[in-house]
């Protein structure tokens, strides 16, 4: 099917379908303005785990590039073995995003980078402990003069990291190269995935640049999750105290989904396909046949863009 | 019908949807813990045209309390006649809310105040002209010595004007009497139109406390607005300058809808029942029926809750 003449894909879509692609999504523009020697240094921070109280946890620990930005574990390991409450994000495609974390409680990259630095089930940093340590080592006291002037501050140290940040978007998937007019990027099971997923109202909130991460919803809004512990975790409620924010979480972005399993805030769920029903039946009150729920996740595949390359001096470090 | 037994609204919504009530809808709490003489003062503030440059226009020009907190108008009109980009959103229920204007880019009623201020084409207003004047009046210079202690300051003004909107929830409403659990306060008509309203995902986005009002959405998911100048206005993109907030919008609340035609950002659509047609069209990719239409309207008829009173000393005064 991959190659299917154009036509075909759009009569698989539907002219209305068609026409409101441009409408819904954008492409992963690459990342652009950087400064080459600060996302290096910045690159090198984040793989650094000076950065925790105890030396053995790093950003890197719980955001590894080459499996998707994520860790892959339902929730993650701080230091001494402690448990997160929540599924690690990826960290792909974040200079993209306007608010971080699953419950929206930073509004930037430098706020975001604060709180697995001073959260004690994560890396129960101290900056003045950091910036000493960082402090220590020549090459380090080099590159933050050189780059930012001065001795290491809080500040350069986050400008780094968010730099680095911003080097990770992947563009290049095969959504992005269908939606920049070639047809054949998408086979045919994919395009019909594509049409379940706009027409069934999963793109209502899964839409823009990254299909998600830009606005909030509840989760569950035609019933609450069956078991497992969704219903323990409040969400928004626990940043602003509104009633109305029970159970509301940002929508998360779909970009390389199929690489950041497993799914949900509480990472309950270790299969797309699960997943997809999940939501379609919590949050559309539909349930999808094995046929529809396949082909959207062979649609969600072609979500998966360019990982960012690693550094080859940091490769050689290793 | 109304008055029919409870087990025919329950039967009329079904056991799913009426166990999802709870968790989609809370009632709207009555005003509390607040200094009655800051109401008033603010209140005098609110219908004060001293705070706009020409001493023409008051809060309450585009706020009008008994005309359910905005103005009736597409757009409203500021000092010498000129006019607003955007339907004035109603100020009932607004202490409720976290975001502010369509776009939200004020997160308090704090910093709300200073847009309608001190945009041109508005109030037009001046701070510092507004304390010279307010000063001049013996009456106000007391009141804020009383409740504020010295002179009068913005910080004053704002306070005062923000605990009278924090006075102006309308609680009562047959919708929260239904959900409180008296049964009888919906009639058939309006419960099938509550049925519809979840089943077909209305309460996706207007949801909590305030039907709406918690969350943003893109105005047209499935298709662009027809018409109209809904697509030259960029919504939250002009806030954040993310290309994924084009056309983005905070989703309104729907209490006491039926009191503020026009609808929509750009006041556009006259009346309700056009209104929802238009939302399940763009938002939900579906065409309803007169009945379903008339059902639906029906039920946001009954989110009409009991208008604040005006106090008695103001009304002397006119």
């Amino acid at each position: 099917m991959h190659g299917a003449h154009p036509t075909r894909a759009d009569e698989l879509l539907g002219g209305d379908i068609r026409d409101l692609l441009p409408r819904l999504f954008l492409p992963i523009p690459p990342s652009k303005g950087l400064d080459p020697r600060k996302v290096a240094l910045g690159e090198r921070l984040f793989h650094d785990p000076a950065l925790s109280a105890d030396r053995t946890v790093a950003c890197a620990t719980c955001h590894d590039i080459s499996a998707g930005g994520a860790d892959g574990k339902s929730v993650s390991t701080g230091i001494g073995g402690k448990q997160t409450t929540r599924n690690s994000l990826t960290v792909l495609n974040t200079g993209l995003q306007q608010v971080y974390f699953w419950d929206g409680r930073a509004r930037s990259l430098e706020d975001q980078i604060d709180g697995p630095i001073n959260s004690k089930n994560e890396m129960a940093g101290d900056w003045t402990v950091i910036i000493q340590r960082l402090s220590e080592q020549p090459a380090y006291r080099d590159s933050f003069k050189t780059l930012y002037g001065g001795t290491i501050s809080q500040a350069a140290i986050k400008d780094a990291i968010v730099q680095y940040e911003k080097s990770l978007n992947t563009p290049g998937s095969r959504f992005d190269k269908f939606l920049a007019g070639d047809k054949s990027a998408l086979n045919e099971q994919e395009v019909r995935g594509l049409s379940h997923f706009v027409r069934l109202g999963c793109a209502s909130c899964h839409q823009g640049t990254l299909l998600g991460a830009n606005l909030f919803q509840r989760f569950g809004v035609y019933r609450a999750r069956p078991g497992g512990n969704g219903q323990a975790d409040l969400g928004r409620y626990s940043v602003t105290g509104n009633e109305d924010d029970r159970f509301v979480f940002k929508v998360p972005s779909l970009r390389n989904v199929a690489l950041t399993a497993p799914y949900f805030h509480d990472g309950s769920v270790a299969d797309l396909k699960s997943a997809v029903q999940l939501m379609a039946r919590l949050q559309l009150n539909k349930s999808l046949d094995e046929q529809t729920s396949d082909q959207i996740v062979a649609f969600l595949k072609t979500l998966t863009g360019e990982l960012p390359a690693r550094s080859e001096t940091l490769e050689a470090k290793r």
